[in-house]
């Protein structure tokens, strides 16, 4: 469940036909692309750019990713994609997600991702401090 | 350029990270689900949804689809959608499409798609009425 | 690391364009779709084929996925991707996944899901016994 | 229809689950991608690989595509996509595609893409005389 001690935003969209597939729902390995379109939107909210992050020259490199599949959702319905941070760390984030009707707030799909830090050499490094304060703001 | 004489709708979004690509673009592949996602948001503004459409037996089957790219977007990018009807027939309909910059206006990607009216059996069939009728508003 | 005490099937492609990012590297997101990729060939490999199933009535829905990455891949870069069951029960199926370099061999992206059988009416039902026996070939 | 007076290259593979939608077939922006791995497999068949070309500083960027769309295809249904050079000139090349059942030849789809090179600065330049050479052979 989205914890109540910390800021969690929420980014409403529709499901597009692209996403659905055979079964008529949509296709599990679109959640893990609404997770990462939540966190932008987190980052962008919090007033931490993502796309400003990239072009300073560091990449959150996705390390781990996890969803669990509750009750599918369909084309055209209305998503709300809530995400928070679940850990962060000088050179880690994790981020929690849930993607629920944004009609009915049902519980459709749960996940986390773990990232880590890289500059655009490759190598693992810590945050850039700035980035950091901001998206440390509201965390417990 | 987008008419002037009919209906134009518009729906805005940011580009995802997903479909960027190596080149550091949105990859080509996505205008043509952009495109989709436009008339989907045409048809329901328009108080035809597409997903009734559907469930009252019916599919708009994609018979044709062509992109012309201008000025290449990226990764986080508002961009706006637009969509009208090019031509509409008893048995298919052509949309045309225009995807811009949110903020500039300036034109990105252009394209159009002609669709044919099938049944659930796969049949050519006539469009429905009712559909046609609502669709058919504000046309010339 | 793959067992060595049971079926492992391998099938090899190369990395589409569309499935880089802006980071140069394939997007997460396709591990996804390479481990369902690699349940397909699987089953069909263990002559039970999944397009078969799915035509007999029932389906093996997503109840959890997870990968776990380790290092990147690139535009063309030819991939294996290595799957085989973790668990066959009644009513649910887990496979494990190894992404691969087809040449090196290094392991790049690792993970598993977690399926559960329904029928076309959205009932979670034993899966029939003819494709579970066929699966079964091969395990401890 | 395939030329005969030029090379005309042919690569297999199943269609994917994910490329399935809730029409059951394959969707139609993924013609789109088959179309690229065509390109990419004439190159490297042609011995002038495209990521090579990437690495030496070019990109052939994707100026128009367009696709017919005749018979529909279906999830595990294995593909062959024909490729080909339409035109090739010292700046822009056009390459035309068929989608075909692979075992009855049946033609799925047919198309073409437009590509104008680019150095990694943007600007529209000339096709480095070795790829060009090399793409040149075989045609009349």
């Amino acid at each position: 469940m989205a914890p109540t001690d910390r800021p969690v935003t929420e980014n409403t969209f529709y499901v597009r036909y692209v996403e659905t597939d055979a079964m008529g729902i949509t296709h599990h390995s679109n959640y893990i692309v609404y997770f990462e379109e939540a966190r932008s939107h987190y980052s962008r909210v919090q007033g931490a750019d993502y796309a400003d992050f990239e072009r300073s020259g560091y990449w959150l490199t996705v390390a781990e990713v996890h969803a669990r599949y509750i009750v599918p959702t369909h084309y055209a319905q209305q998503i709300a994609a809530r995400c928070w941070i679940e850990e962060l760390r000088s050179r880690t984030v994790t981020f929690g997600y849930e993607i629920v009707d944004a009609a009915t707030k049902q519980v459709c799909v749960t996940g986390y991702s773990r990232h880590v830090c890289i500059n655009h050499a490759g190598s693992v490094t810590k945050i850039p401090e700035s980035w950091l304060s901001t998206m440390r703001h509201g965390l417990p």
